[in-house]
């Protein structure tokens, strides 16, 4: 039996900030913007005050453009992590978006802490991903609205196999997946020459080319 | 300094099956892809045997069409989940398409396990969510390549304003994430009318018009 | 063999500071008293320096009245949540009171993050849920003693089927599980009357009658 | 604008079977009722399927008397965990009633998994726990629809302080909590006289005349 | 096919700012080394700012020494947990060592919040912890180089059963894992004797004498 | 007060098939050793039924020896997870040996599901990882009995800089933490050589030369 309003108006308005969606209570969390301002914690950015937070905090252009073009792999990469859009700090999600041009590579990577959802846009593109246990390589071509997914922190790659810019979205399981790619990781940086031999089995020639290339500041030694 | 190929060869052949990687040894779980006939867990569907997985099972064609056009929302709904998909089995992602056709609507709707990211590939529409705690709307217009995230567990809606078909990916943040469409919930089962109206004082009238519209072989009490 | 108490003495007062549960050390965290002046972060609070946490924190009055009567509902409700019991903060549980007064309802509702346990201390009332998947209802009389449990996110509701007030105590998974009424979701803010009924199908008419019992100061557009 | 409910009927029928809630879809676990049948796993029991679960699943009189007295401790003592309530599987709860008589108490113990919330129905009851790090202990009075924690693992006890038996519910943050009553685990099985000694350093005749109280069969070494 | 090195060159160093890996963007968070000056969470401590982090925080000399003997156990006990090694803040793993003399012991105790896995490095040592639900002992003699693993917040002890030192490192699963020795948390506080009697049905004469070893300065009642 | 002992053995052995501790009732999953039979789950293996447990589940010899040594490595690497050690099932811990003898290391690789914590027996040895998101590498000489932890997921390494073999035990933080070995990633399968070269920017030479070393099977295409 429904009550009856007339009455209902008089006894609500008081009882109002007693409720729990009162803007008053904020009794609880039920999402955590974050605020970039503070430092972050193992679970993500301390909380903006809810009464800052708009629709734009859990909306983001991030992704609307294709990234810049890294000239040796020829593809254009651009992220959403919590940096870039505050609001899904917290949420267990983080994107990116691959533009990779014909001929172009998204080079042998992980994401040290999620697994990835792969959205092909425009395709088609190759996904191969490399087991851990089994050395398997699991490799598929990718096309136009079909998905790939890549276990959590396994060395996987994209190329492009068509004529046309290959265009995907990745969905990752945390906001917190990041992005590990080989080649900077081992060349980009001030790992000595025989470090990486030493820890790779490749030539030392073979180790200066790249760090040439993926590092070109680099004063070898 | 690198050791020499020709001793190597006969030293690795045999210790082959002591490595991590050996087929036989299986030591570790990197992935575990769905085993859809054994019973499901908490954690989700027992390991198929390594052996017998393939690329194909990290791939998937669910969402590559529209799904079936829901008459009353006038909107396409497909879904790649543990079922459709069974590499995503306890990667903690999952995803969805819908095709919001013009005048069309994803009605109001939760996910009760898991937060959601959308990405649009086609726009414009306009996405929001309704605030647990303080009961706020968060409205916004998303266009193609734009983004927004949809809190855990919080009711949401998307409805298409323009002339075209909106199309959008939806990624979530569990593979378990699940959907409950509100009109479904209390108007498309046997929950008797006066029930309905007493637990959300919607007149048992409107509860009867929405019934025949979502339950259509409902008779009526 | 005990060791002599007298040596001990001697030898134990001065390796004091360096065992685990010195005053000085704090080397774990066993608990996290909230600070709630402190800003939320996604794993919660802050902690309250050890130094002064006492017992009071562990301890809460917080249910231990009927929280104040909804006039709709007909049902008192209080929560036990970290904002008014501290002492939670951190530790996976939450807790509320419902007195559902004769004819009063618990309206329908969500907790986005936790799954809920009924304890019911004077019954009978009915508790019903409704699953995501089949859109099952899943409804029992529940009495003095007995016990319900909600599954995490999905929609459920409780309501008097006695002549007496109807107590129980619920308990969260989640120190996080807040509550999402679906009727002030729908009907208690800004949400236009006409974005309501199209995300719902209910008719502005019904739309706008529950306006005005939820949100009267709301003024019709 | 709602659409027409006579044209709908026609185009829902068949499409049903897509829908998310279809009974042959089960495209989600929204919960995992437990098969009692089957072996456990690390995340709980495999689940039991669909069809065949009803609201008694979810429904429980474990805890609706009170449990059987154990002399020593003066206590009534009852649990509702998976296996009294396999619709807890999964969901992260668990419960205990305690009925202390007069004079009785919940001997020391911890919970080896889970936090607990202690809602006391019928008091007073005296509420203590010891801090690991600080070894401080936080001891309260606890009356009628009062509540009090304790963080996961840490040792609490439970006391009677009055003239008439108290009720507590207990709910807990893990359908895995677990339960060690220290009396229990040191006198009440088959581990020697001299090894409880040398770890606890208690008296060799004092671990034997407990052993005689808390494990009658056992014969002395 | 290898781009040329020439041209990328001029074309990577504008890039290198938007790429992920550098020094200005700081898109992700792959580890938070815990900045000990602010307050903790329940995720654990704030992150120190990475411009300031260096090896040295991912490195410890805590456990390179025996820790101080605690007289009645006649065992040195050292700790490698975040307040110890700031590295470990958030990477779900802690440390301590012991070095346990000819007949000392590691008194019984539980880790409230992981498990352990104990490493011997000079043995032997008898290890054995105590099920929750059966009551079961588990004992095992384990040697150098073995392994022993204790479920989490079970109580368990170690003791030598050699004539040298034994000595063992435990990693936890948990890098707040806790300790909680059970005759500090019964004897070495403020706790009356009367209610350690009552909760645990050891004598009072018993609890004094214990009370006497473990908190010297405590005032018999 | 302490009952008497008399009267309480009459009433107690009735009363104990309604104990937590009952081998008959077996309430609460305090452990869960692993059934290797069975198929695992993403959470892992189902559970030894507890009456065939024994103390041997719980301990092993897996890391007693060192492991076979690895000769392009110079390394003998061994392990102790869930296949060799099914007490550790569902844990949340896992281990590894290494024994890198003079010149030798423990080349490039991650752990795709967990943090290492490093425990050095007998060094000194260098150990070294690559950040993400910065690129920066952080390495130290780690000696007998110091510590060195390497975050989740990313790249590291150790070499042995003395004349003697270093010694080091390994703990994760996950029982699933898995090893992914850069080479053999690489070179150690089917994956072709211009795939390789393509998504690496290595030389195909260096590819083939590697190949050779790492899969001395595989056929050149």
């Amino acid at each position: 039996m429904a009550p009856k309003a007339a009455v209902i108006h008089l006894v609500l308005v008081p009882l109002l900030s007693l409720l729990p969606f009162s803007s008053l209570a904020l009794t609880q969390q039920d999402f955590c913007v974050a605020n970039l301002l503070l430092p972050d914690t193992p679970s993500g950015y301390p909380c903006k005050p809810k009464l800052l937070v708009t629709a734009n905090d859990f909306y983001s252009r991030a992704l609307s453009e294709p990234g810049p073009v890294i000239a040796p792999f020829n593809t254009g990469l651009t992220s959403a992590f919590v940096r870039q859009f505050p609001g899904m700090n917290g949420l267990g999600l983080g994107a990116t978006r691959v533009d990779i041009h014909p001929g172009g590579v998204v080079p042998l990577h992980t994401h040290p802490e999620g697994s990835e959802l792969l959205i092909v846009i425009e395709g088609p593109l190759v996904a191969g991903f490399i087991s851990a246990d089994t050395n398997t390589v699991y490799t598929k071509t990718v096309n136009k609205y079909e998905l790939f997914v890549f276990p959590q922190g396994l060395l996987h790659f994209q190329y492009n196999v068509g004529n046309t810019t290959a265009v995907a979205f990745a969905a990752y399981s945390s906001s917190n997946a990041g992005l590990q790619i080989t080649d900077y990781a081992l060349f980009g940086n001030l790992l000595p020459v025989e470090t990486v031999s030493k820890t790779t089995f490749l030539s030392e020639q073979e180790v200066r080319k790249l760090k040439a290339l993926f590092f070109p500041s680099f004063v070898p030694n």
